[in-house]
């Protein structure tokens, strides 16, 4: 039997050539069963002239499905339906062949979904005013260099990299960049035993927490603080106790006693952007020796540091091992990388390889390389000096039609950052501000999230330019004024 | 000041091209301060001819190192460093800036280092008969194909799903391919709320444990069993009670009573190969039933069926919703891609979602954009079929050196699989076998890890042929037996 012509069609907006269109048509018909074996397929010219395409990109799809055995060519008689082509087994499963009459209520022995995430929206970039915070900018990043950087760790001399299964190991030359070339800018040496890589720092807190911290024991955060560490410890079912922050930071004397674990963002504090002045730090460190607690030290964006160099790692000063220390890729390149590093102890450290054996086993392998390339070529440094160009562009214009619409900066980081931390009026709810901008285009961060539960005001908002376009920023900062001047009058 | 052209040297056996090579020599010197602002580069020609290199290859580097802003063109006077090229912050970390005296003995909650994992060689590919278990093959793996897919997942169109955090959700493409084209071979059938990627099987039935075991719960593990779920079960602190399998895998019957979750591998036994028969698989549903326990079923092999068809996965007689289906890419693809999935009532994939959102959000998105397009362009299932060939051949060979070597085959697995599981005679210990035959270039894998702690026989062994060349196979058995005659005598 011969298939005609006419049993393909062309998908407009198809991601791929046309080359792949073709091959995917036909290895789909093979594999669902609808072209069987000895099945005589379109020549050529007529395919090509049916789809209203070339006759090579018709004979090089033809010649790919050959190889991949799922049609065999018979010279000049044409191709056919190979007959040892991949089908797919003819199970049919029922309509629904699962109810649910499991009592799950019951059954789970833990929940975690009672905690609350940042809610994004995912078309944010179809917003024209996106003041949201940590995803990446397509004018900024360095596309080229990271499929060329990705490209070669996919190559043949990388094929161990790429497909084995590591266990508890890391990438070796990944693990040397971050020593060599990352860690020194943060004031920190470590040996590679000191390193794990993690699935960002979310991943890097979550192991810490679940190391360091017994069901009930006491954790210490910084109130406000990031909503994703409060989502691990909450779920972790321990004692969450909140140390509020002013302009410098979370005060030594504030965290409360008994305390096991502080987590803190001294060098740029999470979400108001404040840094945390020696002094404070000394005296941290001396308060945490004195009643034996350890300090895990998120810094998270250490690298958007362009109006004055980043204050060295808290963890630079730690003379005891003390100190945990957690790093990202996700600001510096981008989130959907899902790359951080924890610098600690040993003792530490071989725990929570332990642990990222057995939940996940490591960061696939490719990831680990392209990352290496990246930085041995210097594309990771071109690339933060890049942004930070940028940011410090965009931070100015922010900085100046924030002023001129008499809006109220709540902290800001001296250092440079990517975000301002806002307080609106006391009168107005940020939640309701943010549901009325987005209708019009802009995109806010409503505060109430980052603080602990029954802590709350609800007048503050954070407002990022890692993301919008510096010529957008005056017309949206505008229409954030407006829509606060309209909250006071309802 | 000029930096002359013999500051520069080519290193041997650098992984990537010549250009690349320049690049990096360059930023690595200036990002270290070696090479100043304004400090003027060797003429292209000058370090081409020191170089040995072709004057373009100079050329590109330099007009890459200029994009990065490392250097600028001063037209014919040359290149030079920039003003503001990229620079390491000057902090000098200390000698040993941590010390390490913090008691960490008392300070970490919770301890995770105690568990075995398999023990593999890193450098198996330089042994000439790794015998070894689930590494991907070189000679087998679409290497061609799968650099096509990433190359494409890497474009422009697919910025988003490269660099996005997606939080607690996955690739719309990647889960719509395994609902359309694997679930259906397992006669599964689901929608997308049921399902959630995983990195890897073992961050599946991590969660799975996490999210149905309280501590102190009660678990049923088939022993022997996979190692890796012991050590998830041993870091949770749950009870853990064996069910010895035979030659149809565990038998209901055999749960212990009072059992809360049943892990169990029905259709390929790890690591005995058996399959499970439907009287067994029915009365194990209706004994969970009865009982109110649920089933975490680990299908982790299921494409590897090439003698004859693979039996339906457990989860499709599952009528109550009361299997959890865990599936992998780690031997179909490669385990260094670390992607599964877990299939599952709506209830339990809310829990399992909001736990990997809060742990590491989701696997990244480049990797599981890259699954999809290798699955849509039908190279998956050519790549099944083409392995399933050469495992079949094989496995053949396998076969009859092991017969004619008189070695025992303890479990085979009727429908392929990638290994044998072996017994040697009663006083060989196979930990020791595998000590001899790893200077022979033999790799076995010993079976004392596959059994619960105290009830292991020492005398069991897997061999693979998931890695090893098919020419190889005779010689490797051959080993294998002298090696056992050896132990027979000493």
């Amino acid at each position: 039997m011969s298939i005609p012509a006419e049993a393909f069609f062309l998908t407009p907006g198809f991601n791929g050539t046309l080359q792949q269109q073709i091959q995917q048509m036909v290895a789909d018909g093979i594999l669902r069963g609808r072209f069987g074996p000895g099945e005589k397929m379109p020549s050529s010219r007529g395919l090509a002239r049916h789809l209203g395409v070339s006759r090579i990109t018709v004979t090089l799809a033809y010649t790919e499905l050959v190889s991949g055995d799922y049609l065999t060519s018979r010279g000049r008689s044409g191709y056919f339906v190979s007959d040892t082509a991949p089908i797919h087994p003819a199970f049919t499963p029922a309509e629904r062949p699962h109810g649910d009459s499991v009592d799950w209520e019951r059954i789970i022995g833990r929940r975690f979904s009672r905690h609350e995430l940042i809610a994004k929206p995912q078309d944010w970039q179809s917003y024209p005013y996106p003041f949201i915070y940590g995803q990446a900018d397509a004018t900024l990043f360095d596309h080229q260099n990271w499929r060329q950087c990705a490209l070669r760790a996919l190559g043949k001399r990388d094929f161990e990299v790429l497909t084995a299964d590591f266990y508890e190991r890391d990438d070796p030359m990944l693990i040397e960049y971050i020593i060599r070339s990352i860690l020194p800018r943060r004031g920190i040496s470590a040996r590679p035993e000191e390193i794990l890589l993690t699935m960002g720092a979310q991943n890097a807190l979550w192991l810490s927490a679940q190391i360091l911290l017994k069901p009930e024991g006491l954790a210490a955060v910084e109130n406000p603080c990031y909503p994703g560490l409060r989502a691990i410890l909450g779920q972790l079912g321990v004692q969450v106790r909140p140390v509020d922050v002013d302009s410098h930071g979370a005060s030594p004397d504030a965290v409360p006693e008994g305390t096991e674990v502080f987590f803190t963002t001294p060098s740029h504090q999470c979400p108001t952007n404040a840094t945390m002045p020696v002094d404070r730090r000394t005296a941290l460190l001396e308060r945490a020796e004195r009643e034996d607690f350890v300090i895990v030290e998120d810094d998270y964006e250490f690298e958007m540091s362009f109006l004055k160099p980043a204050a060295p790692a808290l963890k630079s000063l730690d003379r005891e091992g003390r100190v945990i220390y957690v790093g990202s890729f996700s600001k510096s390149l981008f989130p959907g990388l899902r790359l951080g590093y924890v610098v600690a102890s040993e003792a530490f450290i071989r725990e929570a390889r332990a642990l990222r054996a057995a939940m996940l086993r490591h960061a696939p392998g490719h990831i680990q390389r392209t990352v290496a390339y990246f930085l041995s070529l210097g594309h990771y440094d071109a690339l933060i000096n890049r942004l930070n160009q940028a940011y410090k562009r965009r931070r100015t214009t922010m900085d100046e039609a924030i002023r001129l619409n008499g809006l109220e900066i709540a902290g800001q980081g001296a250092f440079g950052g990517s975000s301002f931390w806002m307080r609106a009026p006391d009168h107005i709810d940020t939640d309701l501000l943010a549901a009325r901008l987005r209708p019009k285009g802009v995109l806010i961060e409503p505060g109430r999230i980052f603080f602990a539960p029954g802590t709350a005001p609800r007048n503050y908002y954070r407002i990022a330019y890692s993301s919008i376009a510096q010529t957008r920023i005056p017309e949206g900062i505008g229409l954030i004024a407006e829509a606060q001047r309209q909250s006071g009058h309802n």
